[in-house]
């Protein structure tokens, strides 16, 4: 059973306390911190917390507190870290870890020399479907994994800040490439290092100084690619899906519009239907388990018991890291038109060199490029001769 | 925090030890019966469960448990919750509550009478998706619900009890029509009275005395139709599915095969995928969260927060016994090639009578039947006059 | 090369000959008749078809016209059919073939009497789906069908003769279940004989007399059942989708809200979205090829080929009898609270006894009932003993 | 009228023919070319088509024929165009127009100077789907559009030329790159100008020489971005999606794996189940009408009218430049690893500056940026000041 000291009371404190009180759990929440007095003491008493501050650092030296959760505006993490780490508590700071890279390694390089238990807040990696989708992969059903697209878009986030350049460290690339970039790394394997990027990224709907539409494209060392696609500028709800293709198989996972939960109302049901939904009359496709299916409820599961086994969490700091060192250059590349290197100061993975392309022996002679079967039932088989490499086909009626 | 005593080391008892353990929960089973020595060790040390038995009164009167939880087969359920009325504790029984309407009537007679707190593990009604829906027809969001139809249907049940209508009371309807019958039962509103049935059912496939394939459909007063399908002879998996239509809206809901997780493997992950689920390679359908899905961890959390706020849980043993009796119709219905009436020993909703067809003015002299948009673009308006009932058509360019 | 007469000008004739003319197409319209010469000479005019006539005996007897085509309400198709096989013309009638199985044998005698082809048209087991299916299911795909589930449901026809009982013959099922069973029938085989039904009818919403919502079951001489729901009830668009299940397969028809086009849209586009569309902004779900995907196209090719082949259509007006015949039998069972046998006067199919359960030998003194994978890895294998009859399971680890 | 010489008698002169004669058709081909003697007589046979040959220009220059229709592997292309030009014949070619956009000039030149009828045969913008989402989208349904995903994956072609680069010009992207583009470039609107690609492509698993996977980014001068994604090495069937972004809207089309037609066979039905199908046992996905929904049958029917009509097919040997232009700058930034401008010789379309953003007014100091419902029912407003630019927000409960 751990005491926690939650860091910020607005949708992802929320999100976060939900998913901690929920379903008669055994840890608490002893003290909530909020910059406005009004929401800390209001949050306090919805969630029948018994202490509420505005100090962040009373917040996190809290005498029955072992444990702080920072669900901050990205520009208050590095303080809270930092904090924390004085303080010798285990600290979970929510995504992205960092304003950018070099930030993100100056508060790994505190938690790691204070020896506090430290965990990302990267959520998306443990919905339900994407931990059962990462086991198959892992097992080895979809073979080598060859691309991986993980795609959110909706129509921009609900606070301020988030608009902020300065506040945030940029727009939908910081906001929500962060949670794409680690769930294409978690499925590509954590072991292969993320080469370089290429980027679009530009301003196309809002009146703001950051993008609020990118794609990306990061190559690992082992040739897959992570592609993501972030948008504040999508029409209809949220769009929340990855999508993965390996040698051997395909997953395809929607995490939000299309989940199995399909309803038309001609009237509608006044106020909330789900997070960003559009509208509440005509069809309308509401989540069942929100914060389950955010991830929120296994991810602190295994943060916390993680600390009790005194094993690492799924996700650290470190992948923290290397998820703000993509997106910095993700940022250069989008800037200046070329594919731009991923600076990781300390390289914790393996160093696989680009994979070989398979060869099937078809024959003595001949390689196998593949087989289908044609709409009159013949079955065509190409071929490549090995010592000429001249390609050629056979039919089988 | 409760101290709990499970009675059965099956499918259901693994499945609602895993709900209630789970998620860092605060609830304790302090002992796991079953008839087989072996299968309760076993079960006690996976679990981490202090102590287990064979012996099902030993379990019940343990005196650190205050709440005994029935897995058991069928035939089971009577004495253990006439036991557990004995003991003063409160019990909480898996589905179909009782073999047949005059048992479940004579177990609500005992708890009621012992007053203790009595649920009934109806767990699909407690799935998020169906909580959510519920929630939206109960704020209007369909309007009047006209149909209600729940499905499930799969290869059959994987333990030899099942198949075995004396120890079960029946075939596909008892092990899965009462699921679907309650499911269409809160959609239409509890407190409009089943009044009766028509219901089909046959043995397919399988060489067994009780069906292996039903469909049947519920009058209510209030004129709404509850339509059940189940199945044990369905090929592809678990088609668990309901559909409800209301005068303003509809709803969708798809819990197994399609919740947003495909997969395509052509080389398996070896074991198993999803709960019935046909084959391990080519395109699979998992679920993300198969316990949360199916609801058990929302009915846990109903079951033991009512008991805390001495209220009753949203399923009862009530309602269990209006399920039975629902069932005995169908039984009947299926001999007599007839309509039968469900009889109910105390009858606890309302007395709706028929709902009256709505009226929609159009003009002072007709009713409005419907407009449609016509692919020329042309607005068709169908009327009827008031005074002569003659249906005419209007149409506007 | 065919020359048609068209009798109607609504939008079922609109249908018709957007499939016929569309695609450039050899075969021609020379006179398009309707009751309404305004509606007929635009008629004429849009589809550049030569003539047009109020006088449904004139156009049959155009002495150009080879082949009469019905697109009438119902309660002209007796007389259209009489005088076209009077004329000695070919004739194709839309659904349902008439008002009631007897009107429909006087029909269909009179075209065999007077030697002319005769086509039902029945559209809906032509759409490219249903032709695929059925012929995957011939080719024993799906095993025995077992049970054949067909949906049609929406918010009411669009012009005032249907909801008139005494134009149309009856309500949602003359209308719509009339496709329905048909669909059912063919895939259940139509060697098999529907031999009696149970059905719930009601009008649950319009101020008519007719049902606005109805379910039935028709049991078939083999054990399969077809089901039909019908309702002008639904909201949300048009519901139409097809449910299969056979011992060895399952197929799912979507022929009209989801077949991958999905669209969203803040500001509409103005005017028509698709047949019975509810709404024109938010979540929408057009159809691509409306006509095509109705089964127009393949239904006319069907047609005319077999003219010019000189053999039988796939409908023909035998099948619109024998649907009439079981829509007869359902109005009978609606209203006498039980199972109503299906008469017909000449049956021409086979004469299938029961299927017997199929029986799977597990090994010398054992029939298998299933085998099911479990969560923990185990295979679970159900067992029935030849001499005992007794159920037991084994558990392969 | 037409009479028409089928130069190929492979997939794509199948399809080809099927859609010309399909349908009860008024067009005829009078002659089949292919090299091989054997293929080319039993087409002639089996579609019953007058003459056949091996010699290309006998087929073009046959006095009947007054359209050549080319289904040729890429580096016949020219070769065809220019002997049609020569003879004065109209000519539709299959895609991509050419092996690169000089040679793609070089044809469009020549049919241009001999004033003949040209259409390019790009068939996926003429799905119906597709045409029905254009439609919309020019009707502005969803606003101006920001972004066009297309998308098309298969284990690869089933002939040998299509591996070998020197025939076809390139691997994936020549492929199904040229679809992908050209879908994009619709949606977006043909007169903006494609300025610039970003493209990643690599040759993942086959032992070809020409990429079997690559992502690409078209740039247009309004701001607009199309994305293509191609791959020879992906598994479970045809993956064939489009999704489409707009300031007002969305839209997802399926044209493959999830059409509405889903199918559990656990024995097959022996031979083919649909182009690019893996295996023919568990879940499979057909398509009702595979030629529909591949967009020949619109297309024919839109190239043949367009002659008749003396206009300009939507598509035509223009729009194959352009996308072979596209193309060729795909494969230089693929290679040069930054962006690269598309080289375009006559642009015909408009001249477009970037699209400003558009800015939405809240009050007379503020504009507004988006407004959220959240899950507490409040309304949350995010505004940015005109004068300061501060970006602030505004709750309303």
């Amino acid at each position: 059973m751990h005491k926690i000291a939650m860091l910020g009371a607005g949708l992802i404190g929320r999100f976060y306390t939900m998913s901690l009180l929920n379903y008669r759990g055994k840890d608490e929440i002893k003290v909530i911190c909020s910059i406005d007095p009004t929401e800390a003491s209001k949050f306090a008493q919805e969630f029948n917390i018994p202490r509420w501050t505005t100090d962040m650092a009373e917040a996190i030296r809290d005498s029955e507190v072992d444990t702080v959760v920072i669900g901050l505006p990205n520009y208050l993490h590095k303080k809270a870290v930092l904090l924390a780490a004085e303080a010798g508590k285990a600290v979970l700071c929510t995504k992205p870890l960092a304003m950018n890279g070099p930030e993100a390694l100056e508060m790994l390089e505190a938690v790691e020399k204070a020896g506090v238990f430290h965990g990302y807040l990267e959520d998306l990696v443990y919905t339900p479907k994407t931990l059962k989708a990462l086991a198959a992969a892992q097992k080895g059903a979809f073979g080598k994994i060859l691309w991986a697209r993980s795609r959110e878009t909706h129509g921009g986030p609900h606070s301020d800040w988030f608009w902020n350049k300065s506040l945030s460290g940029g727009g939908a690339i910081v906001d929500m490439g962060c949670h794409c970039i680690e769930i294409a790394r978690n499925f590509i394997g954590k072991q292969n290092r993320p080469l370089e990027v290429t980027c679009w990224a530009d301003t196309q709907v809002h009146p703001i100084d950051a993008e609020d539409h990118a794609v990306g494209l990061v190559r690992y060392d082992n040739g897959a690619i992570g592609q993501f696609e972030v948008s504040w500028t999508f029409r209809g709800g949220m769009d929340l899906r990855d999508e993965i293709a390996g040698t051997e198989g395909t997953v395809w996972l929607n995490h939000w519009l299309r989940t199995g939960f399909e309803m038309f109302t001609g009237v509608g049901q006044g106020g909330y239907v789900a997070e960003k939904a559009e509208g509440d009359t005509g069809w309308l496709f509401p989540v069942g388990d929100e914060i389950g299916s955010l991830g929120y409820v296994e991810m602190f599961m295994d943060m916390f018991n993680a600390m009790d086994a005194g094993r690492k969490p799924m996700e650290d700091f470190y992948d923290g890291y290397i998820t703000n060192s993509i997106i910095d250059a993700c940022y250069k590349a989008a800037k200046s038109k070329k594919w731009e290197p991923v600076e990781i100061a300390s390289w914790r993975g393996g160093s696989a060199s680009q994979a070989e392309v398979g060869l099937k022996d078809y024959d003595a002679a001949h390689y196998l490029i593949k087989e289908e079967r044609m709409p009159n039932g013949n079955l065509k088989i190409i071929l490549k001769h090995k010592a000429t490499g001249e390609i050629s086909q056979v039919i089988k009626e």
